[in-house]
């Protein structure tokens, strides 16, 4: 289980990341370029501490007035580099907390660019793997992102986003505040719906499949840290186990 | 023999960074919040390459419109932050390609701030030993930076800025233009006057002493990498071999 | 009665801007320096609409990430010049809705650099001398900055804080939230407090004069829109009304 | 004849605007989104003094690391706002220098997009109309921007661009690095070519038709001001006279 977190910047809150970071198993920090900073970050890795949550870096396009919903016409060459910074950044912190850097995963318009795009993805990827091939790429599966990570030998981490709306041909909505009802209660059904069925209501209805090894929730939803606690309920009460994988040893390192 | 190199932002240009490569022993990369930028760092990591010249970090204040000539208000924990994040964001794209960073250098008001403050001085430096306790510090001989860094374990390397003018007490002018000949000729005599002497002609007439093991020099002069040119041919006719130190092997690690 | 508005950045909220512009008599916009945006700057302007809260302009340092409550180190020149910027671009919504500017209140650590320093506050004040002479500058009481506006010829507006703690000697606190209570009952009994007795309570003990043509608050508050509705119901209990200075005809304009 | 001016950033220089400014009969000034700063606006405004050289704002995306170059997903009226800012900023300074701003022209990816999209057209030729209706637009002949601007009732100046190459449909080229000779000896001849026979070489061979009343040359050509410098002596040769328009009275205003 997985949230977003460090999404503030200078004075302006993000979400509520201490109780996030209470009853998840990993968590993406955003880096600063579309929103979080140098304190923020650092933030986040002190409150992570020694416990059991797994870091990722959360990298994005350089937009803070737009979050990163933006994209940008950036070469591959240039995705590569400011991928390579702003996990570098990050890697940075955690490694002086005396821990490891996890897993990364894009966020917003670059995100959704490396689902479809094999350049993009390629960028991200190749800067990834270049850094530590031990990290872990978190995207959705059946993508292009995924099918790349794994031919460059990189560990997949899919995920299901069970507080935002899904199309009926699986693609997520942006623009979601009139589609979609964000409460706990329905974030928990949509858990319980993905567990028992493999799939949710879709957005102008129907079901729509969804598959994943992992589930992410925001801290920008209404109902905050609410939305996590939630999931968390859900899962306990079917006696699911919550962990982020860790990395396999493998011969020769 | 040390250069200051990847000073551009966007399109704008820094310094004739491939030429001053071509002839320095080390080189400190700005890191995109004082001048540069991740392409930037990016281009002068594949410049390097796998040759001889040894590539540091080079972290200043947030700062592109002052250049990170302006000192800002932060606390030692904000600073701290500030300079693991330029720090792992260059290590990063070091270590992807096949490199290891070998030192940090803190730019402009920062650096002088660390000649100075224990406190600016103890937070860069820790930054520098929890991230890698094996980068070297580029700082000047006799100051507070000095002392804090070799108290913490970490390799010191001093340093003469030949092309930058000193007052009698040894400190740096900061707004030098109407003070200092920065010709290729003038810098060159410096560095004679240093080797040979231990002392060049201080601001205002007489002579300062300067040490330090390191010359520094700096691309944005107007007649950009001809002086470091200068400098290095001054060198070798005296038959001094330039190089950059290494890492000790350490028991235990 | 002045608050405080457009303190939002991007997706990041500021104060609850609508209900204060319902109960102020004129409102001080920031200018996307220190925080506020075109888009925070334009949707403030269109609250206000015909409305009868009058509309200035709050410039600050650049300076997101400290919101501007850092001094840069800038010459009188550059203050001017960003003073001019900032003033302007607030000014062309303000016309483009029929409207005109009102005052220009200085923010931050620029705001009390002009309440001490003759430079600083002659910078400012020139600035919006030169763009529209019936401009009022909003400032502190026996201040430079209200001496260098008057003798510039421009109508000038002296507020008090209610809150806000003061000195002994009538400084603000810059970091107060361990020595005040912002609830709105406690701001209401200062703002009584200073129409009764001309003082308020200072931190530390005694009571210290204040004066002031206006009250102005602040939507950054823990209480939100709660403390300038809380400050009208005061004024209202005791019938004072509430209105913005207006430009005076003067002869040959 | 038009000069793009002001494009440097902080310390990094833009082109020779001294140089620029004295054969130029009208100039458009970067307003510090894509380049410049409040300084160097400043400092224009300055240059031109009470000179006859019309200034005009050149107001860009956000966007300094693409130059404006890059195309942001912006809605009408976020570019309505954006560019208010601009020109406000800008007027401002021309205002407090007793001057009167001429005109507006886009920059970069927004002027592209005015010369198609009737909605980004609209938006900046509502935005230049709200500020001040005797504003000129400037912009290319025969296209959206001219129409829009037309009917809105703003005065329009078309602008043919000497010293960029022409696909043989009549559009600009952006990377034109490896398809243009830009020295001031082929930009003369595409000026003296373009008043001869009403068009000029176009990328790929054969002539392009060009109308415009105006010759806009930039200053970042390799060349620097000799270009516009060029272009002047081919014009005073042919005993043309340069001036900007004025605004014509209007009944009623």
């Amino acid at each position: 289980m997985n949230v977003e977190v460090g999404e503030s910047f200078g004075r302006w809150p993000g979400g509520d990341d201490a109780a996030s970071l209470a009853v998840v198993s990993s968590a993406s920090v955003a880096c600063g370029f579309h929103a979080g900073d140098y304190n923020a970050m650092l933030r986040i890795v002190e409150l992570a501490g020694d416990g059991p949550v797994a870091l990722g870096a959360h990298p994005g396009y350089p937009d803070l007035m737009g979050f990163g919903y933006r994209r940008l016409d950036m070469t591959p060459r240039e995705i590569r580099a400011m991928v390579l910074y702003q996990v570098g950044a990050l890697q940075a912190m955690v490694v002086a907390a005396g821990r490891r850097l996890h897993h990364v995963k894009p966020h917003g318009a670059l995100y959704l660019q490396t689902l479809v795009d094999p350049d993009v993805a390629g960028a991200v990827v190749d800067a990834v793997a270049s850094v530590d091939p031990d990290l872990f790429v978190y995207t959705t599966a059946g993508t292009v992102c995924e099918a790349v990570a794994t031919a460059a030998g990189l560990g997949v981490v899919t995920e299901f986003f069970p507080d935002r709306p899904l199309s009926a041909d699986g693609s997520l909505l942006v623009n979601w505040a009139d589609h979609f009802d964000p409460s706990p209660a329905n974030v928990a059904a949509r858990v319980a719906s993905f567990l028992d069925h493999g799939a949710v209501p879709a957005v102008g209805g129907g079901m729509v499949a969804v598959s994943g090894d992992c589930l992410c929730v925001h801290t920008d939803n209404p109902a905050g840290a609410a939305v996590p606690a939630a999931v968390v309920d859900e899962l306990r009460r079917r006696g699911v186990t919550v962990a982020a994988p860790q990395p396999v040893e493998r011969p020769g390192r």
